[in-house]
């Protein structure tokens, strides 16, 4: 299935590094990343127009089938990440995403330097509420929940 | 409400600290001994011969409505804790428990000394499908699930 | 030890509830709400001139030795959380932190309706990298770390 | 380096999952086989001879670079989870297992049948206290620290 050039445009999420995320190497825990991509994605989909929660209460779900993560520098507490999250492919009833954790260095500056911390990736199974699969819908990230222009940054791929 | 003698008696469970539970000041995260005493819980009712999955399957919640705890002493990454469950007091609806919580210093000798870590207490809510509050039926803890004599060890109260 | 009248003006701190938070009776676990008033205490730091990470980082820490928290309605997936953190008194070696959480029901509406969802409270000692309680010094707040006026909204007391 | 015919048998570990490990799809949250790997390896690790405790004791530390998942089956709360772990190589400075999931169907009889609910791998690097990667010592998992024999279960690759 193409996919709308809409969706395939990077999606900027930030979000802080939680003290109870940091394990006794004085590091963020590599399970902390797990929730984290699972927090820009739900961002990506509230950006493109239809939130997960809306989506849950209409009975659908999207089931995690893969995880794949590949930790390069240590995050820390406090630190700001930055996740830009990318659907890669879309699949008869799973969609593929793309992950890049960065670590924000200067966070004042106007410099905004990054570091990237970690790589994810993960599939994703539409099931329905018998938690069976389901097809896609041709019009599942149609702009149902979200009226207006959206507030959620945007990253162009060839700026990325 | 009066409480039947067997289900005041005192029931033990053991668990080990997870490494993801640790924190960068080198041990257990305070939001971690949460989960170790609704784990307790899971055992103390296993024991009492109600599972909380069985409750759930039949509709019935227990909604956590209030929490106390008090730390003492730091519990490491490995620790094996042991962890004792008591129900301390029914009301009309909802039931309150008390943990305490020790550091088994000795796991292999029989001399078995232990240090407090913490101590915990926790209201419980009875509630419905609906999300709304029920009165606790007579028989909540009759032995409906388990047959024969269960394996959890209890403590009587005045070795406790 | 009486509180500068610039610490006692409560802080209040966003943040959504995350999926991997809820549990299957369909709302936010009530373990959850430990790391988001960790979270909420970490920004009123932050809006007070000192990050708690460049404390940890000169040797210092906070331990929780004693939390409480009423959990008064559900959270659900997705909600805004609006916490609202409070110092309400200074010990010798220990700080007295309260929190109001609550739930943003109408996000964008200019009305800003909010329903208390939960109150907390922690109290925290501060201990060197021995391990040991140390008094707390006289500066603990100064603004050390953030030279110009903070971006962190503040409640006056009187309108909270 | 070929890996010592004592090293690769497989260890087996038990652990039910947690209530706070379920999400409101009703199952257990993806995020939560993640310490669940982790505490196995911590138990081939005890069964192996070594404690990784006594490990990071001396200054050493293993941290996950890579992480793989395969979800194939839901868990449920209160399921019993039985975890197979394999060391399946070792590198100059990292070491590869893998993992297998499965849900225990019956508890009680002897039949113990089970169904297979992920598949995980992780590579490890060996790090010193600065941080940097170390060359992995031959002796590393010589049995330091259990004297006699383990009380964990192992596994024949032939009928594993």
């Amino acid at each position: 299935m193409t996919i709308p050039e809409r969706l395939t445009v990077a999606h900027v999420h930030e979000l802080r590094v939680r003290f109870c995320e940091t394990d006794q190497m004085g590091v963020a825990h590599h399970g902390s990343y797990v929730p984290w991509i699972e927090e820009a994605r739900t961002e990506w989909m509230r950006a493109k127009g239809r939130t997960y929660r809306s989506m849950e209460e209409s009975g659908l779900s999207l089931a995690v089938t893969r995880l794949g993560v590949r930790y390069l520098v240590s995050a820390r507490y406090d630190d700001l990440i930055r996740i830009e999250t990318r659907l890669v492919s879309i699949r008869m009833a799973s969609l593929d995403f793309e992950y890049e954790l960065h670590r924000v260095e200067d966070e004042s500056g106007g410099s905004d330097r990054c570091v990237l911390v970690a790589q994810a990736n993960t599939r994703l199974a539409l099931i329905g509420q018998d938690g069976r699969p389901r097809r896609l819908p041709e019009d599942l990230f149609e702009r149902v929940d979200v009226a207006g222009p959206v507030s959620g940054m945007e990253l162009r791929e060839d700026t990325a």
